[in-house]
């Protein structure tokens, strides 16, 4: 099947790839490289069924061309600041990069007619719920960051294009998704940072942030079930595990992965990272539980796992976390 | 106190101007005149303290210097796409007209340090909601038409620069409005097809659509009196009436206050108006009324005095509608 992957060089991106082309399918992935990495989308471009499209897109009139030429059956949507707190700074930048974007795409799919789409969102647009673990059917919907919000946004103008247009939708509300390829993220900076001065290790709010992190690996098999077994027209799940992990701990086991000691600890202070985290996220799991999935790793496996993943890839040296 | 009001040629503005002015505040509207009316605003403004910029809200830059100059308190942002099946012709209108609106609107408030924005919102947002009435909390959020979407897009920018950028906001969620000075609408629709040709009436959908239908004067009482009383960073209250009004009804009486007989009704058939369209609306009023606050019409009080609203104003004659 052609299928149309955004963010192509993302890190979602990047571990999904070698799965959709192991599967037969024919890829044309885009991105423009503003998160995305060259060097991880070259590990599938020598693939002959493979196909990379640097394009923005912002630029609708390319992206239509695209659709028209490539005729694909399917569009797994990944593209998106991944960077929450970037948002807040630039208060345009999740409205392009989210919600322009996503329309456009969209648009290319309604004049292609392309009828699958698969689309990452996240658990985020809960905003600060009052109900925790928060489940689907969560309202009101009142996001605190503009990432959120444009996520939303996005899952509004899919919905509403699902049934105008007759096509059906998959919609993941993510927890944070961990593992090997980031971009950005808590384990990827810290790592990055011990590496850089090993000496000290500074950290976005008060470390008690607690959240449930999924492997990559689980995030990946949680969408291809859900997308093989749930056949509404507009499906929406939760993607994430029931329990969580704190900053703090994830700090901790990225010094030891580092194989550091007693690195001091440097906390902003406060209860959020920035302006429009939300410091305490739980994620209703049974819903993709009933379609008959759940996670094969806790979050603090996830976490652990994934510290290992990104010592040995950003300092070629094995992780000292001890099992 | 200084007030900005967008789509101040529209229909709700144009009922809003006369309470806003006649409490004493210094009111700056904003019209392209896309949808709202000439003759309209200028029944204001003549008014000492109205000032009318006739200018696009897609226009940032032209905004941000208005809101510099002006240096308004509050903002009541009215603007939008109210013909909800316009927007499935043209899939970017809601787009632009509703959400990329708001987006500039809420950057022009922030770079001016406006904290107050009023805005309507619609029940469109829900959807085709499985809980009838349907409450402020449902979940999730589906919405069918790109401008429920739109409008659920900006309910989300709204909350995300309240929390960012430390505004407060009111959302209401209206039911469908209705009173004098329409500028589209089934009533407005109804009386203007019939003046034009008496001897038949169109309908969209087979008639048995049913809504709740508002006055206009409750609508600005709800409005202001949930500005007045809710207090929280973001109020958010459906504003609605219990019961509802179907779209054969309203063709029946637009039909006797025309002083016509026997019209023939053709109906499109199917059981909505268009694709798009929610054909069952029932709004749960609860959270305005623990308030405080209950309209003074029911759904068939409201049609039936704006019908003879609507047939005087644009006919010229009185409506023959018996009591």
């Amino acid at each position: 099947m052609k299928i149309i992957l955004t963010g192509a060089a993302g890190f979602i991106a990047t571990n999904l790839l070698p799965r959709l082309l192991g599967d037969g399918h024919e890829v044309h992935g885009i991105d423009n490289f503003f998160l995305g990495k060259r060097e991880y989308v070259e590990r599938s471009t020598a693939h002959p069924n493979f196909h990379f499209h640097e394009q923005d897109l912002l630029d609708r009139d390319r992206l239509v061309a695209l659709f028209g030429k490539v005729k694909p059956e399917r569009v797994w949507h990944l593209a998106a600041n991944s960077d929450i707190s970037f948002g807040t700074k630039y208060t345009d930048f999740d409205l392009k990069g989210g919600t322009l974007v996503t329309y456009n795409l969209l648009e290319a799919m309604r004049l292609a007619n392309v009828k699958e789409l698969i689309f990452s969102s996240s658990g985020a647009i809960y905003g600060e719920p009052e109900v925790l673990p928060t489940p689907e059917n969560y309202g009101p919907l009142f996001p605190i960051s503009l990432y959120a919000a444009s996520k939303l946004a996005c899952e509004t103008l899919i919905t509403a294009f699902a049934h105008n247009y007759d096509m059906r939708a998959w919609i993941f509300r993510f927890g944070n998704i961990v593992g090997p390829f980031p971009t950005h993220g808590v384990i990827h900076d810290f790592v990055l940072r011990l590496r850089d001065d090993p000496a000290r290790l500074t950290m976005l709010g008060d470390g008690t942030q607690s959240k449930p992190y999924v492997h990559v690996e689980d995030c990946l098999d949680g969408m291809m079930f859900g997308h093989r077994h749930a056949r509404e027209q507009v499906n929406c799940y939760n993607l994430a595990v029931p329990d969580a992990t704190s900053v703090n701990q994830i700090a901790e086991w990225t010094i030891e992965a580092m194989g550091l000691r007693d690195v001091p600890v440097e906390r902003s202070g406060g209860k959020r990272g920035w302006k429009g985290d939300v410091p305490y996220v739980r994620l209703d799991t049974r819903r993709m539980e009933a379609l008959g999935w759940t996670p094969r790793m806790s979050s603090d496996e996830a976490v652990r796992r994934s510290i290992s993943e990104i010592v040995e890839q950003f300092t070629g040296r094995a992780s000292a976390l001890r099992p």
